[in-house]
């Protein structure tokens, strides 16, 4: 085996260990879940999709798999057809939802990320509700958790994480987030390997100049070593469970 | 009065304000207490000692303050002239104690921050111990907590900070940061209204490589904004509460 052939092999494994690990440590994912998996068409999602297709032998547990994409009234250039290949190529049933999330905003309303979110997230829960989804599973990895932390930290002043899975109070449904122990780089390095392209839209409002800086700023402090992050991680660990379940739609 | 009288008033008493809130919240000084102040003839530890001695009126209570330099070994440029007239006018018994920090390195041993401020904090209980102190007052301020909880997570892999106060299990004494509601720009500022001239040795090893990192991180994505850090400490807050009480010398 010639050593490109084994790095190519490597990334897709990676991914799917530290899924397992999730998992099981977790408790994310039981026998008979009917799971949603959320996809955006970026490379986060789609490896989610890919990899918890991939661990069904390695996790010896009978589940079910869907995706649920939602378009906007302001996502023009979405290149749909090449997600929903992927996922038929690997057995997943995808649908396309579409969202008027600027229709949806009151005169006089700006748009924001917190109005798009929280429409997604709200039409994301109708539809597995309606559909008997027992679970969400979103494509969040360990650094969308580090960088929610500082996010949560210098703009609300308070301690706190996205938690691994998150049950509602309301609704018989719980939010799962079985990337969480994988980094970034690792899912762009399975995505590659993979030939997983990214097909999402690019958001034409940008990203939020906080969160540039939270970005900047952790990149500078850990010179974006995964052994740093891990620890940083670890200090999290116990903001990762959840304490009483959610009331709003949107954490 | 003239703008640049008004704005050397304030400073100094910004300083003082923010103490007596100190002191007040977390119970940090009782009547009775006899306190030493541990001064490196820095800004810091000297604001402090500067602000102790002038909160007196506002507090309403009886403590007595005493100063202690530890000079070293690695330490020939020190100005403590400078330190110990200051702290004489303004009614402050002022010690020096030499503590060979390199000779007491076994053959072999290489020198490091750890080894240094476990010796310094030693001698500092050692006589605190010895001359019926019961409270012993260090100059750390709001940037060395917030900057010392990302160095725990960085390094250790957890959430914890510097407690505002902290007692011994084994000694009847309690350390005590009265600057922890203090930025370090407001003492700068302090220290310049006041006269207060740098006296301290400059350590020369120099600042630890990953602290330097983590400085910057947090210039970078607090953008140095008062408001910012005040939420991140705000974050802190159970954090700085100790819980047990402490075994080792050096927390």
């Amino acid at each position: 085996m010639s050593n490109r052939c084994f790095r190519r092999t490597a990334a897709g494994r990676v991914v799917q260990k530290l899924l397992i690990k999730a998992i099981r440590e977790r408790n994310l994912i039981r026998t008979g879940d009917r799971i949603l998996i959320a996809v955006s068409g970026g490379k986060d999602s789609t490896v989610l999709a890919w990899a918890l297709e991939q661990v069904r032998p390695a996790l010896k547990t009978d589940y079910e798999l869907a995706a649920l994409h939602i378009s906007s009234d302001f996502c023009g250039c979405c290149k749909k057809s090449v997600l929903s290949q992927k996922l038929e190529a690997w057995g997943i049933p995808f649908t396309d939802l579409f969202v008027p999330i600027i229709g949806r905003l009151k005169p006089g309303e700006k748009m924001n990320c917190y109005w798009c979110s929280t429409q997604r997230r709200t039409e994301l829960l109708r539809y597995a509700l309606a559909h008997k989804f027992n679970q969400i599973a979103l494509g969040h990895h360990l650094d969308d958790i580090i960088e929610t932390f500082f996010m949560n930290m210098t703009a609300k002043g308070e301690l706190s994480a996205m938690p691994m899975a998150l049950s509602y109070r309301k609704y018989p449904v719980r939010l799962i987030r079985p990337l969480g122990y994988v980094e970034e780089q690792q899912i762009a390095a399975c995505a590659a390997e993979q030939d997983i392209l990214k097909a999402a839209c690019t958001c034409p409002y940008g990203i939020h100049s906080q969160r540039r800086d939270i970005r900047k700023g952790i990149a500078q402090f850990t010179g974006n070593s995964s052994a740093v992050k891990r620890r940083i991680f670890k200090a999290l660990s116990d903001l990762l469970v959840q304490g009483e379940p959610l009331d709003r739609v949107n954490p």
